[in-house]
């Protein structure tokens, strides 16, 4: 029989030994900021857990279970988690963090200690049936779960390759099968190398004691979250494996097979029954604990670790027999129980595995970043001090005790994630509209998948409805027509000056000498001559004096220059708005300033910028943000100039010093919330015209000289100046004054109401 | 009271004095091939005369009336006028065209003349007074009539220049009077130009007879088109004309107060009394004789030198008075009973107008083509030879007739429009989808605007129901999701694939490293190396054999020069077909092949190419065509080549010679429609594709091995490759082989059913 290291050199398929898909779930309490578990209810934002596929609960309503969906890269895996993480820490109370260790922290009475509140009743009399055997205490240890599946076309090229198995099935379920043999056997180097909880409050064990102050993993211990004594699995055979399991459902052992809590689980069935047939889909590997280190239970660096350990368990030409599973399973509980800060038993056995994992590599081509893995281990094996749990032990030491330490990072993890609000971490490369509508869909349970990320392509679901929204709000709601009229100037004004609404009256022209031509039409008015599609602000000249035939026929060259088609509109004095409206409403208007400092009779304009530019909204380096710092540069000054200021003079106290001419925010404008401020008049104006060019996601710009007084049919109080597809939505949510309106969970009632329906009826 | 002339000169608003609203209805009888009066019905295809805005029916039922809406330059009025003929010459039965003069042919009894058969009875009740009292013969007279407003800012500007009216719509009013009285005094100008009704058949005239053999214009004499003698209105003031108008009705000498026939009509209200409030909003003159040597009736440069008479009507400073008005059309009565090879009598007055026709064009800048319309009657007013009437004669002569020398020119015009039927004259410069798309809303009466021309964008109205479309068939009836799928090559594999479809496998990668990484994937397979995002073809290698690492590595190279994303593909061989989704069904199906030749044993391939190129689907200079005249290029010659071929070469009989691999219409490829040949399983999928999308109108592009076996769950015939939006409807219309199929209805029936449905609900 050909090994796997056989096939793989003989096929030269080096690369597809290193495809796999990846999905992690970890468990974590709810802690308050007085170290205490958190007994406030799940969060209601998290929608309903019936169904939320990334944010569950686990034994206890405060212990949450964050997860990831298989993703094909481990990167990606902890990208997921990086950003489950974001939504769970910032939607849980401000004042509530996730506790970062395994063990948890001084419990209060078991009574008190509340089970997950389930809808359906056999989740939670399951739980009723744990707590009566193990005890409410034990069931709060909390780990990572690590989903392991093999590339489906690898397992199909070593397939075709071999002559052993006549079925695929069958061979996948012998690899799968001789991984986990020789993963128990060798384990015991994840548990040197991962083990993470070394100690715990003496009021955890009620009738037992941790004979020593430091261990390496209570909870891959036999003090830690194990079965009885009497359970018994055989992984002889994957039929040995079902009937065993099965035996000890029957006995009584178990109440059902999900609770044999062993360190390595079949998955892809329901019922071990089905795995006699289908065989066995992917791996569940459940014996990690918690690194406290990383904010999210575990580095990227571990996940490449284990995946290489893993794909070695099924390099090497052996597979562990009953008798050598059993001397693996005797070495974890050993190693385990070691002092961190010993050099392990079984050095001598790890060195020689890391030894062989590196030749792996070499064999097979293996990544600088698995060589620095695999190298990183070996100094851990060496020096004991290296690992986690020892690491952990100067931290508890510094800190006084593991619950200041634990509580210490618990805090510093949730203020990372509430700092930039804005930001979904793992997502920060995708446009920020994109980043908070992610960001509503895994709040709200939502499945999501990124179809394609440089595209902002996200396909929804719930149940078997499916979305697809692009650029946050880009959907099926809206028709096709809508954003082609409002991307073209003309056509839009067309329409709704037909429609009734005023807009800049004007023409489009071609030439330049029908422009000119045209010029008696503007010689008494205040115009703007722009060129027709620019966005940017280029070529634009504003005549805010009737312009002269000279200036007029030298702006419509400089606009020519930008465009084939050059716009001559009047010049509408006023304030301009931008109405965002969302399926029939005008949930937020904004009113965007040039970039501007007020003066406080003291500083110069340089430090006043300086000062406004510490604002996070306006972003740091490597983040998307919602506002932009303030630039000095030569448009600023020249800006400055003009108003008889430098970068060195000191404005007077409140006197407002505006830096650009334009209001963009990305030259560093304001955003100011005045949703509330504006009267329903301009609203309904907005969505009207809105439903005139059959858009459900509009940002419609009004320029209103004074609105306070309401619009009327007889006395408009508005003029419409462009309507936006794809307007931003992110600008709404964080803004420089006022408050912020959270537009994307908007989309996503648009999209998916039966989800907000279902709510009202469970109310 | 400061003159026209004075306000223009006092302003300087020379080209606001040329700006006009202009609009054409223009009379002319349907005639069969052999010359007879068509007594066949309006046609159905022109859908409902009810609301039909552009083509109607006069009196007769075989008396079209071809309309344009108002436009504000000649030349759209004039394009509109040859789209509408266009529509009705294509649309009339192939053996019937439109009589091109103002006296109709030799007609039949008054019997069996038939009058208009039109729904409302009291349209039906008046076609029969007059019936009664001018006879049908004289009804069935045809001409054009002339729409004219002043530009609405021209009149503003004007108005706020002077002193002497205190309202618009009097001083609107004044100038709408002014221009009507000196127009009745000078008209008899007109008459010598453009009179266009020299004789007519014996038989025409019952109880009289014209006394001489030609004349210039019989319509605008006492024996054409006027009202009987004792119908007499004022046009001292409007006041003087509403009752003297109201009056003539009250005397029963006019049925209605649109029987009154004068050359001037006063437009913008439905009753005269009306006039007395709103005022004049623009005219209509009615005395122009059909031009036969104008496709449409009357030529561009006819339509600008009435523009320049009206104008020069406001602009000298003289009104005239009812005596000078009688004076005028006693004038008229005597130029149009004149022979027209002979000298005007007013030869002198004529070339004094013309002269201060110029005159006005030196103070007010006007245009070359103005100067050379002036010059050009001036040529006719010393030479009656030129007048059309005169050239008519020659052409009489010529042809024995005016009966023979009409239809020639009937005949010719016919041809002309149905040449080319992919063509809709006036709009050649739009896209082929949207001249057609255009082409059956004028045939079916949709009211059109062009709101851009340049992007292709289209308002449709039908009763209060507004419709817009871009590019032929971006609708409103489309989600804005669906195109945005489409427009993404892997996000449509994904969401096809994920919904049971059979795609190419494949993966999509964004760096050069990743993407040869990945080469264990692909080295057993055919595949396609592509740019992710590019169209024509650049970029792309095809792997028909399994390829080597090093071609494979090549052609990524190759891709990602043309794009940041490489899709590599399975290749998957067999016919692609193009399926035409339309609202859930499948209206046309077509199969691309490369350029091709098919051998004669006698011609060379060059000669073979020339032959296949005289297919006028395969275009003229400047117009757009549904198939592409072959390139004998560099690229055709070396695949020629690589067939052992030059362009000399003379291929066997029967044989087919392909000059290109790619099966482009836009190389020279030939289009083969098969929509009744490929079996219903292929069209659900395809009408199922296009639903997972969430498109109404889609191009679905199936590789289909055999399409001969119908295509199940178990064994799919075929893999779909791509989904396009907005996908091309023109080369569906008018193929190289089997039946075209005009898609651009079904685009107007999906955006309005109702029109539709009338028509089920009248039958």
């Amino acid at each position: 029989m050909k090994t796997v290291k056989q096939l793989i050199q003989e096929i030269d398929i080096n690369e597809a030994f290193y495809q796999a898909v990846f999905g992690i779930e970890k468990e974590g309490l709810r802690v308050t900021s007085n170290g205490q578990l958190a007994l406030t209810k799940h969060p209601q934002e998290f929608g309903n857990r019936n169904f939320h596929p990334y944010i569950q609960t686990d034994f206890s309503e405060s212990q949450l279970e964050l997860i990831t969906p298989p993703l094909p890269s481990i990167q990606e895996s902890y990208n997921w988690m990086a950003a489950v993480h974001d939504v769970a820490l910032q939607t849980i109370p401000l004042d509530e963090s996730i506790w970062p260790i395994s063990m948890p922290m001084v419990l209060p009475d078991e009574a008190i200690i509340p089970i997950a509140k389930l809808d359906k009743k056999e989740d939670v009399k399951y739980r009723e049936v744990l707590t009566h055997k193990y005890g409410k205490k034990k069931q709060m240890i909390s780990g990572v779960h690590y989903n392991f599946e093999l590339d489906d076309q690898l397992i199909l090229r070593l397939y075709e390759n071999q002559t052993d198995f006549s079925d695929k099935n069958s061979f996948r379920s012998m690899l799968y099968l001789k991984l986990t043999k020789n993963f128990l056997r060798y384990r015991w180097l994840l548990t040197y190398l991962l083990g993470a909880s070394p100690t715990v409050d003496d009021s955890f064990f009620t009738d037992q004691e941790i004979p020593q102050k430091y261990v390496r993993s209570i909870r891959s211990s036999h003090y830690g979250y194990v079965n009885q004594s009497e359970v018994s699995v055989s992984f002889n055979s994957l039929e040995d494996y079902v009937h065993s399991l099965q035996d000890m459902v029957k006995k009584g052992y178990l109440s059902e097979e999900k609770e044999f809590y062993s360190a390595v689980r079949f998955r892809g069935v329901h019922q071990a029954e089905e795995l006699l047939t289908k065989g066995i889909s992917y791996l569940e590997l459940r014996s990690f604990d918690l690194n406290p280190f990383d904010p999210f239970g575990m580095s990227k660096q571990t996940m490449e670790f284990i995946h290489l350990f893993c794909l070695y368990m099924i390099w090497i030409d052996e597979t562990a027999t009953e008798d050598e599973i059993k001397t693996g399973e005797e070495m974890n509980g050993l190693t385990a129980m070691e002092h961190p800060e010993e050099t392990s038993k079984f050095q001598e056995e790890g060195l020689q595995l890391l030894e062989q994992m590196e030749q792996m590599l070499q064999s097979t081509n293996g990544s600088k970043s698995a060589y620095s893995c695999i190298q990183e281990a070996r100094k851990q094996m060496v020096d004991p001090k290296r690992t986690i749990a020892a690491r952990m032990i100067s931290g508890i030491e510094e800190e006084g005790s593991y619950i200041a330490f634990s509580l210490a990072l618990a805090k510093q993890y949730k203020k990372e994630a509430v700092k930039r609000p804005y930001n979904l971490t793992g997502f920060e490369q995708l446009e920020m509209s994109t980043q908070l509508l992610l960001f509503d869909a895994l709040q709200k349970g939502i499945k999501v998948e990124l179809l394609d990320a440089q595209d902002q392509f996200l396909k929804l679901t719930f149940n078997q409805h499916i979305e697809y929204v692009k650029n946050g709000n880009m959907t099926s709601k809206d028709s096709y027509i809508a954003p082609l009229i409002m991307e073209n100037k003309t056509v839009t004004k067309k329409i709704l000056n037909a429609a009734g609404f005023r807009v800049p009256a004007g023409e489009e022209y071609t030439t330049l000498v029908d422009g000119i031509a045209a010029f008696w039409r503007y010689e008494q008015k205040q115009i703007v001559v722009k060129p027709k599609s620019t966005n940017y602000g280029l070529g634009i000249s504003v005549f805010k004096q009737t312009p002269s035939k000279k200036d007029y026929e030298r702006a419509l060259e400089i606009a020519f220059k930008e465009d084939s088609a050059v716009l001559v509109e009047e010049y509408i004095p006023g304030t301009e708005y931008r109405f965002f409206v969302l399926d029939g409403e005008v949930p937020a208007i904004l009113l965007r300033t040039p970039a501007n400092v007020v003066g406080d009779g003291q500083k110069t304009i340089k430090e006043l910028v300086a000062i406004k530019n510490e604002d996070p909204l306006r972003g740091e380096a490597k983040h998307r943000s919602p506002l932009e710092r303030i630039e000095l540069g030569e448009i600023e000054q020249l800006m400055l100039k003009g108003q008889g200021y430098t970068v060195e003079s000191i404005p007077e106290a409140d006197s407002i010093v505006y830096l650009r001419e334009n209001s963009n925010i990305s030259t560093g404008g304001d955003s100011i919330d005045v949703t509330d401020e504006i009267g329903e008049s301009y609203k309904q104006a907005a969505i009207e015209m809105s439903r005139i060019i059959g858009a459900k996601v509009s940002g419609i710009d009004l320029i209103i000289p004074d609105p306070t007084i309401p619009s009327t049919q007889e006395h408009l109080g508005y003029t419409v100046l462009e309507a936006n597809f794809n307007p931003a939505m992110h600008m709404h949510a964080y803004v420089y004054k006022g408050k912020g309106r959270r537009l994307t969970m908007g989309i996503l009632k648009m999209l998916f109401p039966e989800l907000w329906e279902m709510e009202t009826t469970n109310q």
